[in-house]
């Protein structure tokens, strides 16, 4: 799966994935109208807008992208009906050919682990059968635990060819309060980096870069260039550009010196396009369009930054 | 919440939980058949499985416990039908009068962990109305990404009276490679366990706690001992009794001179009791009845601990 994603950069020349992340305030009036008017104000009624809504954005840009990363807490927040969306939005993306990264954050003991991996990645054994369950491509891992809650992962992307996101220095302000703390004099972030490296290295695709990469955020550009180095063969996916504050200068330290190792996840700054003043003119009606001159633009700020390194 | 978990502890003189973390290996051969039969060897037949064996469970057990905490990875593992299957058991205990613990573990930057906040403890609005989704009582909460992850609960839990659990020492072997680190001389267990109790002091029950807990392992009763002076306001629980190794006596530093602020869980060592020598004799009929006997056995184990102290 890491080789498809990287053949996907390749081709689409954008390391560039979207967040599939609606709330309900981020979603056109006239979508969720029509829904409520069919499910009621229910939990039924907001998993049928957000479903619309991903539908609509992902035929604006399948495309132009190689990824989406559904964040899978906008759809539990809706209970049962919301993760149906889930379920629906992943199916429908990888029908687009679109490689699926779901942002769930899970991480737990061994055991435990074990049960997410499968319901996530993996297959699930009931009676005589394998069946998949949810079946993304990639997940994000909580490191938190230790080596047993991330192991797990491991093991299943190494089976069935799947990957993950291990959570390194993520992209919110408080970050730094665990992640930042020295421990022998080398910050947190730097020894679940290693580690990232160390599980990774049983775990390698065939284009040289492994399938447990690393999640860092995008406005912690320092860091970025520090984790580069600490784990050359890792796949960072880096959160925060756009609505958090990430430019695409940057990024630069994300990328290794093939212009491959990183993708730069947006989210609000695609899906909720049409509500800037620069791409307001697309209206809500529209709010595909908007989307899709979004990714472009940010295609375009992302490779002018390469360039110019 | 916090207060009627403890008023509940006192009534049935158990700080135990009863951990309903079922896999199909523990379910027992007539309850799947029963269910493969309904649905066939499908993501739904699991989900059913699960949930019957459950109510099993949770009849047999409902008046000697004060709580209940399924693992939502054993459910979510099977998909829309399994998270179906954790929504009826929540629904079914609280009908019951137990109180319900989510170990969901989620955890992530502000605006999304709002929406896990909202989605398990809290409300969500949808259009003109206020919904309630999963509904926990509580719910464990990691903290990797720091305060901004963890707030959002907290403002949950203050609003609705509920509570939260936040991993500090977790049970599993590897749990040392991450928070046993030295920081400042001391390690990140302490640190965390300091802003647990900073969070907590924002948010107190009447009866003297607070409604952030902790999540600490019975298989590290030294680190207990530690952390219970650390964040003396804030309720413990100690997963890792049972299967994991931990025993009676090893519980006694966990708890307050008061007799209180923490409270066992035992998950496979109680609803799995049929399949142990000890309660073979009820068979896998008499399920029930043998969890039943293991919670009576480990009340009396605890009991025993804490008047020995």
């Amino acid at each position: 799966m890491i080789d498809r994603l990287i053949a996907k950069i390749k081709e689409t020349k954008a390391p560039i994935v979207v967040g599939l992340d609606p709330t309900l305030q981020l979603i056109p009036q006239w979508i969720q109208r029509a829904a409520f008017e069919e499910y009621g104000e229910t939990l039924e009624g907001a998993a049928e807008a957000v479903w619309q809504f991903n539908r609509g954005i992902v035929d604006a840009v399948c495309d132009l992208i190689p990824a989406v990363k559904p964040q899978i807490a906008m759809y539990e927040q809706f209970g049962v009906p919301g993760l149906a969306a889930f379920q629906r939005t992943v199916d429908y993306c990888r029908e687009k050919g679109l490689v699926v990264i779901g942002d769930i954050k899970r991480g737990d003991i061994g055991s435990t682990s074990e049960a997410y991996a499968a319901g996530h990645l993996g297959k699930v054994q009931v009676g005589s059968r394998l069946c998949s369950a949810f079946d993304e491509d990639f997940a994000t891992v909580n490191p938190y635990l230790g080596s047993d809650g991330v192991k797990p992962f491991v093991k299943v992307c190494q089976e069935q060819d799947k990957g993950i996101f291990v959570l390194v220095k993520t992209s919110n302000p408080s970050s730094g309060e665990l992640q930042d703390r020295l421990v022998d004099g080398r910050p947190v972030y730097e020894l679940v980096g290693e580690q990232v490296d160390a599980w990774g290295r049983e775990c390698m695709g065939r284009e040289g870069y492994s399938r447990v990469g690393a999640v860092v955020g995008a406005t912690y550009p320092e860091q970025g260039r520090i984790l580069r180095s600490v784990m050359p063969k890792a796949f960072i996916l880096v959160p925060g550009y756009g609505a958090q504050g990430g430019r695409g200068a940057d990024l630069v330290h994300f990328f290794n010196r093939d212009g491959l190792g990183a993708i730069i996840n947006s989210s609000r700054g695609i899906i909720a396009a049409y509500r800037q003043e620069k791409y307001a003119a697309y209206g809500e009606e529209r709010y595909g369009e908007a989307a899709r001159a979004a990714v472009l633009d940010m295609r375009e700020d992302i490779a002018g930054a390469l360039a110019g390194r």
